[in-house]
């Protein structure tokens, strides 16, 4: 597997996936209801799914999953019917999770369930209301002033919550190891574009991505709704499963054209906080790190500290600091195809960084081993790099001691990662290296034990 | 206890300790006499002092106690008796443990047993002659100048040498862990203000406060004699003794208007040495901290490798580097009553660092907790830093894990003590976190094991 | 033994040093062959050099010894016999360990077995052939276009090679310790001075300077071929011989007028890695300090993963990056007496580090012990530093708690090592300081065990 050689023209993934997050745009999706079903049934034509309904009154934790919300339709009307505010002009207006309303209200009365954005005068907020017994609606500048200048008005929020579920999807992609890899979006997000439908189809064309390849580590991806979602999640995991989870992310927001952010596991130095800086500026991706806090997305629930999991959040725009953040702005010319496709190819090269992330161990770790004769400078010889070669296999052969993984050597020897990892296969392939998946001193202990010191003098030391 | 909210009004403190080091100026203290006693006789009239006597003769450690020294009269006259130097206008005149002496000495003969500071002529020197047999005479430029001109002089030193004893004074509070906080103060000093009376009356109004409240730490004042004292205190202690202190800082030269110096214990890290700089800063003192060397104050003893004690020096001006040091300059215009009383609410808020940092532990710490049930938004409510206290609460739930104390959780979160402190204390209340004062990894295991997995998944893998 | 008072003069060394590489630049040494044993035949006679004889087919790790190799003559002649090219005027003119060839060539033919420098057109460059069947000449450029010019050429190499050994030298020098310091030197170059001329004579003299002095560690010089010869040295050594090696330096390019760089061992904090740039640094020599990597001279072989010895690498120049490096600009007047000098100097200095860097143990560790009493100040009295001797004493007190060696009571104090090791001798004399050359945590432990608290008090909690 080579870390750069990925046969995908991302300039077409990315159009296949602004398309699919123009298809699911429309849908109403709330923590519960009928819109996520139907999203993962829209994912589901592309990568395998399974879904989980977690019954409403189930503990999930320090939670009970809350009953199911369903709307039908809702807006504010004048005397003659005239909708001023109407549901079916975006989902946005009304207020995520409102109880029903059906009244006759003045202004006076109205304008406490009213929210919109006073510096964006015409963007429509995303507001919810969530475990609490609420109504409100969303709208514009104008038409709260409409809404001012008028009254009394007709108020309709026709929803309901009744006994359902709480609806979890999830894909597996076993490898070789059951060494495993998390990745996870939130899927509660009504109409917003970046937030999170970006997330949801850069990992769906991940899962598709992964499907064609020969996988060492194994790959699990979490849909969920947000908090909640992620809590149950974790809830329904046997313990064991999520001790196999080693490195993981959060992907949202990553749709837009700023600078990717990643932003570190509660643990800061999990292999995946090292390695994503390293995949991003090798492939030439400006980006800042941030160090990890317990506000955000759900890299919150996999941090918290029974839970401790090393999963960072991977994105372009940041949690509540960009203007398009939970309005009607975040919509689909908001995210871009090529943008999509460059946050793809981030996910797959870091990817390809944890498939390679073996523990390299020198089977000739007494001085350096004769590679005039081995040729092994001759297979370097296609390769452009070849200086940047020979100093991999220098750095390797010193370095595979069974405690230094591929990342390691690359933050020694200040190589790219591909470069290690092309060297170490042809290493490989010369008898030179052999690799591991994990730390391996005992292994390495063998190699240097077996070799052989001149006659007569090792021997009597050597037990 | 909150952090910054103390009911203490440092105006009318700071004049208190004025008056309080006035009186106890003249008194002509020493390594051993009489007027150490006074001076524990003046405290002990605000603060409960139990006082220790160790007889001349005693070993401690490398050590002995040498014999008591006790001063009537001294003088240089010239042949009409007139004295040019006299004990009665200060005690600094006489170098400090000086032999008898009473003699009719020529300019010749007495030079060598004269000290004045050349480049500060107006002021009398301080200097010492404990341990050896010498005898001397401190003085300004001019009565240097008007002895070099006359002679031959009268010089009297009417003291002596005999069998008697050092005397220690301690004082202690008990709180309701045995862990244990020391402040130290030299008391071996004559007419010098700020060296150290300074630490005197700020320690005993320390003392005054801390009986008003109900105490978490113990705590324990030294009152010794620099060097020889602070050794006798400590080979007077069990060795278990000892090793409850855990937190500690000598108090000296605390009245004058220079900013506050921290000087570190031997271990640079203690607890003590990341919260002395972090409690200054958050009550808006400038200050600086210095690395521990083995110069300086009583520090030093505590700091010496068989001891190793987490003791660090909080001061204004620095041991040595003022020109006001060991002179009589250091007088009680030097210190300032505004200066005494920020020094104290220095010490008190370092104490209120100490008594609040406990190791908190996160009662649900699988995933969030969910919070808008319990109303805890609400008990925010009416702090002026809501968004401060949601951060904070955030924060603490995630570090809450029976391994970060307060101070680690504000070094991490970068929020104030006092804010972690409120926010700790509303949530304890609401039962979301259980408060410990030491580290309980184990007690924050049981948490976790008790958050139930979703029935039918977690048992199988849960033994 | 003062660190910095060597009775040296180290002017007369450095002329003694170049002429005895004067003596050895004509020997046509490579990986085996009568030249390096004559080399060592000149050695000899100034230095105790033990040689061992590594008979070709021996099997050293992943290696095996080659034939030897002989030279009697090479020359590239026109059909006149007139010689262009003539080994006698340079043993640079034939690519080292060329096989035999006689055989007239056009210039076509010739072309592809000639080695010039295009960019320094009047150097002869130095390449090889080892372990390779091949043969070449190097030549000026000039020479290059005179062959251009003509043809066909006579073209010989009389060489041949033969079951023989790779020849190794070994010098030993036992100190009351067994931990061992190793200096290593590469010895197959031909006429090339610089690289490693200088290495060979500043070893031979240190080994000299050595003989001359009651040593605390023992010292082990190894003189050996390039890679092969490095290689088969290890490989005859018992595993314990290697592991008494503690530190260690390869000698290389000392001649030259750069400043020092020190190259770090591969675990880069070994005691040697911070010991070098702190004693260049006292002596006022310009440095740098370059991280370890896997390329550069003999430093590879101890510091490959099986191996892992804490061996750096002393030069002035940089190892390939200087314009004289391989090629016949590296001459007799590249290197220079005044550097040779300087550098016998500096490994010294560093062996004076190295003997000095005992953990000190404090005898009375419970507070200070009483100084004036001893007369230590007055001990100090004849020295020009007498601040800086007090300043260490109390440093030394501090930390002389059998964790701290010398080294590092002069990295957390600031002070010089010189100063640090007198203060040490005269503290061991006045009976304050037990030295050791661990650390020695239990010892320290005893002298605070039997430190004696006051009767009554400590032995109830001391048990």
């Amino acid at each position: 597997m080579k870390l750069s050689e990925c046969p995908i023209d991302f300039d077409v993934e990315g159009q296949q996936m602004h398309r699919l997050a123009a298809e699911l745009f429309p849908l109403h999706r709330s923590v519960t209801g009928q819109a996520v079903r139907s999203t993962h049934e829209i994912l589901s034509r592309l990568i395998p799914l399974t879904v989980t309904e977690v019954p409403s009154g189930t503990d999930v934790f320090d939670w009970t999953i809350p009953q199911e919300w369903r709307i039908r339709d809702a807006f504010i009307a004048d005397a003659d019917g005239q909708r001023v505010v109407d549901y079916a002009d975006s989902n946005l207006h009304v207020v995520n999770g409102s109880r029903p309303v059906n009244a006759q209200l003045s202004w006076d009365e109205l304008e406490p369930h009213l929210h919109s954005v006073p510096d964006q005068p015409t963007v429509i907020p995303y507001r919810t209301a969530f475990f609490r017994d609420a109504w409100g609606f969303c709208v514009t500048e104008s038409q709260r002033d409409q809404l001012r200048r008028g009254g009394p008005w007709q108020v309709v929020i026709d929803a309901e919550y009744f006994d359902g579920s709480l609806t979890l999807a999830d894909s597996q992609l076993g490898g070789s190891s059951d060494e495993t890899v998390l990745f996870h979006c939130h899927t509660c997000h009504p109409s917003l574009a970046n937030d999170n439908l970006s997330g949801l189809v850069v990992a769906t064309h991940l899962i598709k991505h992964l499907q064609t390849r020969d996988l060492r580590l194994s790959y699990r991806f979490v849909f969920a709704p947000a908090t909640i979602g992620a809590i149950a999640w974790l809830a329904h995991q046997p313990r064991s499963s999520l001790e196999r989870i080693k490195h993981g992310m959060v992907l949202t927001l990553l749709g837009d054209s700023r600078p990717f952010v990643y932003k570190q596991s509660r643990r800061g130095n999990a292999i995946i906080d090292r390695l994503v800086p390293r995949v991003l500026y090798e492939i030439g991706q400006s980006h800042r790190v941030q160090s990890f806090s317990p506000t955000g997305y759900d890299e919150r629930q996999y941090g918290s500290p029974g839970i401790d999991l090393p999963i960072g959040c991977l994105s372009r725009s940041v949690h509540g600091e960009f203007p398009e953040y939970h309005t009607s702005a975040d919509n689909l010319d908001f995210i871009r195809p090529e943008n999509l496709g460059q946050s793809l190819r981030a996910c797959i090269e870091i990817v390809n960084g944890l498939e390679a992330n073996v523990f390299p161990i020198n089977r000739f770790p007494m001085g350096e081993p004769q590679l005039g004769r081995r040729g092994i400078f001759r297979a370097f010889g296609e390769q452009d790099d070849r200086g940047l070669f020979q100093s991999a296999m220098m750095w390797i052969l010193n370095l595979a001691d069974g405690e230094h993984d591929l990342l390691s050597i690359a933050e020694r020897s200040g190589l790219p990662l591909n470069v290690i990892n092309d060297a170490i296969e042809i290493m490989s392939t010369h008898g030179l290296i052999d690799t591991s998946c994990i730390s391996d001193r005992e292994r390495f202990r063998r190699y240097c034990d077996v070799a052989r010191f001149v006659e007569g003098r090792s021997p009597p030391d050597h037990t």
